[in-house]
């Protein structure tokens, strides 16, 4: 059997795919002799190609490509994207799959000519937004997504890693085109009038709003500069429940592409901003009150329930080095900070997701123009809230209680 | 003539130097047909040698060759140091005549090989250190260390930088070792008892005190923190009096080898903390009261006009980009959190030259030891203070007032 080396970068089809899975053997080797090996192009992201290829004598064997587009896809490619990504990414598995193997899916192999990451296939999981969407309980998220979160950043950071292993890291992992697309889309472009903004007419009311009011934009600022200069641990950079796969019993988070050195706020902001957006969805999405109730009780406890998972393996992970001279009120500020950093930057994702080019389909997806407003309206107020109040929270429940305290503006008075 | 080119790094010595020179074109036409060209080593740092070459025929035919050690000079073979942080000192060397000009020194040449950077001699220029302890005036240090700060910081940060130059220069001065010597040396030892540490025995209780008070513990780690993940510019990372020559018409910042991308605040708080060393120390270098009066008058006014000089220079710098996202309270917020950046780190700066191994000669040159011990003291104040009640400070005044309002502990009550 050959191996297939490309000497430059193509786009594979699903049938290339095929034959530069079969070419490579240790990919080859997750088949039997005599398989019909079939792919098929399933990405439904902005940046790449994903391709899930298996047998067809059975679906059990099987895994994922991933293949980085050089363009945005979403936009086309007059946004062009350095498909250095692929290297980030591989990279960014690796060390997420040694922190954390629970919940990172395994890389099969890496090629750095064609951008290509070849690892399992998570078939039995699906996108952790549309089990959200369709109003699914998953028993095990807090658990294992504090879990991740404390892992991989806690073990990524000066508290744990030795001085010069962090800065060769913070090396390697500098990933200029990603960190400029979370600065434009999450920090800048919600923050301005601008063509790729993407809200929907109804809600141009706050919209304009807010990007009139200085006093928002200044803290909109402050979480950018944070998120520009704060190489706090390797960050996925892109946390949300798209980024989340989940069934009854696992859960696993995929897609790093985004990562390099920065604050973990924004990690955990990400995830807390994204079950917020939920839950603003679920005030129109449910329409018998009771169980509207039930399942938003459910996402205020994933909040509640994530962070409080995510101190416990957070210090865990901390009190294994050397103490000495840290005393205990700085860990105690330490992780208070954690907190008021993921509430500041999470406001930002929540308002992002509404306003800017990438929404979520937990609110876009509405198709009754009043609902979706309203949905719309109650995510930025919450938003607002959380990052103009970002200081005053010093517990968990505190934030959930305040942020779901908020009311929609729609219909305008 | 032809170029001796090492293969290897070795330590050259006032013969082979000037053999070096002779041989590097771009060097010898500093000099004339027949010039005798002589060197002397004259290193009184910790990392290096430095040679000052001339030609006997006229001293001003002259140029430094400095050359990094592969140890810490002060301490011996024992502590290993990479000389890899030539190449860092010539590059930030290079950004900083760019930025300016007028305040550093020009180089001629950099070796990567021998570690050895050639340039020009500032040998009508002493270091400020000096003239302070001999209680000399300098009527422009204040606009020119505050518009090098300006410069070098402003044009090095996000607000300025293209967002891939800004990245791609973190990775340019990734700077482990160094780094290392000042997390260790001003962050952690001063707060623990170490062999390293090395203050006067008549100062022992109050520095046992500090090293118990868990207080300053708590918020020197946020210091060190900060230090080890802001990556706001790049830093000087060493900007001390002893850093910086000067005479009447002239000042230059010298010995960038600290360089990284850090807290802009560890520069400002340097050079102001290295004024305050020079307060307290002429609380009892200088007997006549109205000649002391007078000198520490200045001294407040050089960290007062200093930091105006800084804002006003950073302002125009910053003023000159895009601002269309960043309303004017947020750069009011950024320069206040600026300040009091400069003043938590600048009060580690202070302690750590009282209390760690590298201390100032401001103050550990007084041979009376009863003085010694008030001026230490007084320092140890006036760096508790400043950390303890950064966040209060809102303006330089202030802080000004406020430090040189502290009083010795010292004689023991």
């Amino acid at each position: 059997m050959a191996t297939i080396e490309y000497a430059e970068y193509q786009a594979l089809n699903e049938k290339t795919v095929v034959d530069y899975v079969m070419a490579h053997e240790k990919l080859a080797k997750l088949f039997q002799p005599g398989d019909t090996v079939v792919a098929s192009e399933v990405g439904d992201g902005n940046l790449n190609l994903v391709f899930k290829i298996h047998a067809e004598q059975d679906p059990k064997r099987t895994l994922v490509v991933k293949q980085a587009l050089p363009y945005v896809r979403l936009v086309g490619e007059s946004w062009p994207l350095p498909t250095d990504r692929a290297r980030i990414e591989a990279q960014a598995l690796a060390v997420e799959y040694e922190l954390c193997p629970d919940h990172t899916p395994e890389v099969y192999h890496f090629d750095p000519v064609m951008y290509l990451i070849a690892m399992r296939n998570l078939d039995e999981h699906i996108i952790l937004r549309k089990g959200l969407i369709d109003g699914i309980v998953y028993p095990h998220l807090a658990e294992h997504v504090g879990t991740f979160m404390a892992k991989t950043l806690a073990s990524t950071s000066d508290l744990v890693l030795a001085y010069d292993e962090k800065k060769e890291q913070v090396g390697k992992f500098i990933n200029p085109e990603m960190c400029k697309i979370t600065e434009d889309l999450v920090f800048t472009e919600p923050y301005r009038k601008t063509e790729r903004n993407a809200y929907h007419e109804e809600i141009t009311p706050q919209v304009r709003a807010f990007q009139a009011d200085d006093a928002l934009r200044t803290e909109v600022a402050k979480m950018k500069e944070k998120f520009m200069t704060h190489a706090q641990a390797l960050i996925h950079g892109d946390l949300h429940t798209g980024s989340i796969m989940v069934n009854q019993a696992d859960t696993y988070v995929i897609d790093p592409e985004f990562a390099f050195y920065g604050p973990m706020g924004f990690d955990i902001g990400a995830f807390f901003a994204n079950i917020l957006l939920s839950y603003a969805s679920h005030e129109v999405r449910t329409e018998d009150e009771a169980t509207r109730k039930q399942y938003r009780d459910w996402l205020k406890s994933v909040i509640v329930d994530t962070w409080h998972v995510f101190v416990r393996e957070f210090k865990a992970t901390w009190d294994q080095v050397d103490q000495i001279n840290m005393p205990k009120a700085y860990q105690d500020d330490y992780m208070l900070r954690l907190l008021q950093d993921a509430v500041g930057l999470g406001a930002c994702k929540v308002m992002r997701r509404v306003i800017g080019l990438a929404g979520v389909e937990d609110i876009r997806g509405i198709e009754d123009v009043e609902k979706k407003s309203i949905a719309a309206s109650l995510a930025l107020n919450m938003g607002r809230k959380m990052l103009m109040e970002r200081e005053t929270f010093t517990t968990i429940e505190q934030l959930v209680e305040t942020v779901t305290a908020c009311t929609p503006s729609y219909p305008w008075q």
